[in-house]
C-alpha cells in the first residue's frame, strides 16, 4: 500500500540500488526479475548466504553504513575461506515499518564504499517491508579456479593449524560496544569486520582446509576437524591476540573462554602441510596479513586445548550459536 | 545460546537441511561455509532472490509445507520468466523465537516435495533466530543457454502480448483465504502458486521480453513496456479467467481492478512477434500450459486498457506494492 511521503519499491530501487549495479551488465540495471551470470569453464562460483538481524547480529541502533558493511563483510569472509575472489552479490532487504529514506540512503552509501573496497557489484535482490526488525540477507558470489575451492574438509594428520590476524577481538569488541569494556579499537573490530579477502584467494593450493572464524576459534577449528575427520590440538599461548585483547585478558583471565569461544573475528583458520610453510608465509606477506601457527592436525577427533603444553579444559561457548 | 529441549543450528542443519542438499556435490553436504557451482561456457546462470514474511506475503498461521512451497515457487516463477531451467537454491531461514522442531520438519518436507517436483536441490544458506516474524529468503539459480536469457527488455512494436494460464486468481485467492470469498480452488491458487517452469524455458528464442505476474498484470506488463521502451495495449475481454474468477467478477464487476491489478498470479506475461505465433503454440502445447494473446505492443509508452475495443481507465492498484 502506498504511504504518503515515502517512495515506493520501484523508486527506491531506481534511486539507491540501481546505481550499485551499474558495473555489472548481467544485472540489467535491476530492471528485470533476474540477474544473468555468464558461465566460465576455468572457474567455479563460490556462493554464500548470510542473514543479519538488528538487535541480534548488530546493535539495533547501528548506523546504516555500518549495517551495510557488516552484512556484506560476513559473507565476504566466507568467500575468503573458500579461496574466492569477490565478484557480485544479491541483496534482500527487509525494512521495518518505520523505515526512512535517509536510512536507506546511508545503507546504500555503505554498500557503495564496500563495493569499491572489495571490487564487488550488486546484481539483484528483493526489498520488502516487515513488521519485524531490519533483516539483511546477502548472497555473495566469488570466483575460484575450477575445482580448487577450499572447504573445511581436506585437512590431514601432520598439517599445521594457522590463523590470520588476531583472535578474540570480535567477542571483546561486542563487550566494548555494549560499554562493558573500554576499547575503541576492539569496538571498531566488532562493528566493522575486516574479511581476509586478500589472504583467502592466496591460500588456494596451499591450505588443505579452511574456515572463517565466525562462530569462535574452537568451534570453527572443530568444524574443520569434523569435516576433515581429524583431531586438532590448539596451544592457547600461541593464539595471537591484539594489544587491547592482551591487556584485557591479563587483567581478567576469565575472558579466555570468550576469546577462544566467542565469534565475530572474521579471521581465517586453516590447515597447511609443513612443506608449504614457506609458500604460506610468502602468500601472507603478499596479502599484507599476519599469520600464526597455533596448533597441529592429528589422528583422532575433536579439538583439544593445551596451555603451555599441558591439556586444558576447552570452553564450550561458541559451539551453540542460537 | 542453548535452549533446553530444542536442538542447535548445526543439528538442525544436519537433520533437516543436509538431506535436501544430497543431490548436489558442490554443496559439500552443507559441511562447509560455501557452495561451489561449476562454470559452464554454454550456459548462463539465471539468479533471483525473493523474501517472504509471515503475515505479509503469506498468512501468519500458514502450514510450514505451504510456506516452503510459496517461498520457493515465487523464485522459480522469476526463473521461468528468465527462460531458466531450475538448478539449485540457497535458503535463509529467520525463525521466530518460538520456533519448534516440528515446524522446521514440516517446512523441510515441503521443500523436499518441491525439489522433486521442480528438479531443484538445496546448495547452502543460513539459519538464524529473530525476534521478528518468520522470514524466508531464497536465492534460486537456473540455467539458460548462453546469452539467450529472457528479460523485460527486448519487446518491439508489432509484437503480440501473451499470458499463460489465467489471471486474477492470486488476488481473488487471497480474498478466499481470508474468508471474504468462497472458493477452495482460488484459495489453493493463492496458497500454492504454480510457477510456469515448463513454459518459461521453452520461450527462449520465441518471446522477445517476459516477466512473471507477481505485482499484477497491468504492473508487470508495464515493467515490460518501460524496460522495452514500448507502449502496451491490453484488451480486458481477452484476459483469460478461471471459471471461479469469471463467476466472481460476473457477480461483482468491482473485482476487475483486483483481477487486473492484484498480484500473486505467478503466470507469465510476454511479447512474441506474430511470425513466431505457431512456434509459441507448439511450445505451450509441449509445456502443457494454455497461452492467450491479450493485447499488442506498439509505439509510445505506458499500458492502456481497452474494454470491447474502447479505451478504459486502467486501475492503478498493483503499481505500488509496499
Amino acid at each position: 500500500m502506498a504511504r504518503t511521503g515515502r517512495i515506493g519499491e520501484f523508486e527506491l530501487i531506481a534511486r539507491y540500488f540501481a546505481p550499485l549495479a551499474r558495473g555489472f551488465t548481467g544485472a540489467g540495471g535491476l530492471k528485470s526479475d533476474n540477474a544473468f551470470l555468464s558461465g566460465d569453464a576455468r572457474h567455479d562460483l563460490v556462493v554464500k548466504t548470510d542473514t543479519v538481524v538488528a538487535g541480534v547480529h548488530f546493535l539495533g541502533d547501528e548506523k546504516p553504513g555500518l549495517v551495510a558493511a557488516k552484512a556484506l563483510r560476513v559473507c565476504l569472509s566466507d568467500l575468503a575461506a573458500g579461496g574466492g575472489t569477490p565478484f557480485v552479490y544479491q541483496l534482500s532487504l527487509a525494512l521495518p515499518d518505520a523505515w526512512t529514506e535517509a536510512w536507506v540512503a546511508g545503507f546504500a552509501r555503505g554498500l557503495a564504499a564496500d563495493q569499491r573496497r572489495y571490487g564487488i557489484v550488486l546484481c539483484g535482490g528483493d526489498t520488502v517491508v516487515s513488521p519485524g526488525p531490519l533483516t539483511v540477507t546477502i548472497t555473495a558470489f566469488g570466483k575460484v579456479p575450477r575445482g580448487r575451492g577450499l572447504t573445511r574438509a581436506g585437512g590431514r594428520a601432520g598439517d599445521e593449524l594457522w590463523v590470520s590476524g588476531t583472535i578474540g577481538d570480535g567477542a571483546l569488541g561486542l563487550r566494548a560496544a555494549r560499554g562493558q569494556l573500554m576499547s575503541p579499537a576492539l569496538e571498531r573490530r566488532f562493528r566493522q569486520p575486516q574479511p581476509r579477502t586478500t589472504l583467502g584467494v592466496r591460500l588456494v593450493g596451499i591450505a588443505t582446509a579452511a574456515a572463517d572464524v565466525s562462530d569462535g576459534l574452537l568451534a570453527d577449528a572443530g568444524h574443520i576437524g569434523e569435516a576433515s575427520r581429524v583431531g586438532i590440538v590448539i596451544e592457547r599461548d600461541r593464539v595471537p591476540l591484539s594489544a587491547p585483547a592482551r591487556r584485557a585478558v591479563t587483567a581478567d583471565p576469565d575472558l579466555w573462554p570468550e576469546i577462544l569461544g566467542g565469534g565475530d573475528d572474521y579471521e581465517l583458520v586453516f590447515a597447511v602441510p609443513p612443506r608449504r610453510r614457506r609458500a604460506l608465509l610468502r602468500a601472507a606477506d603478499a596479502a599484507g596479513v599476519a599469520v600464526t601457527t597455533i596448533g597441529t592436525v592429528g589422528e583422532g577427533r575433536g579439538v583439544r586445548l593445551t596451555i603451555g603444553g599441558q591439556p586444558a579444559h576447552a570452553p564450550r561457548r561458541g559451539y551453540v550459536h542460537f
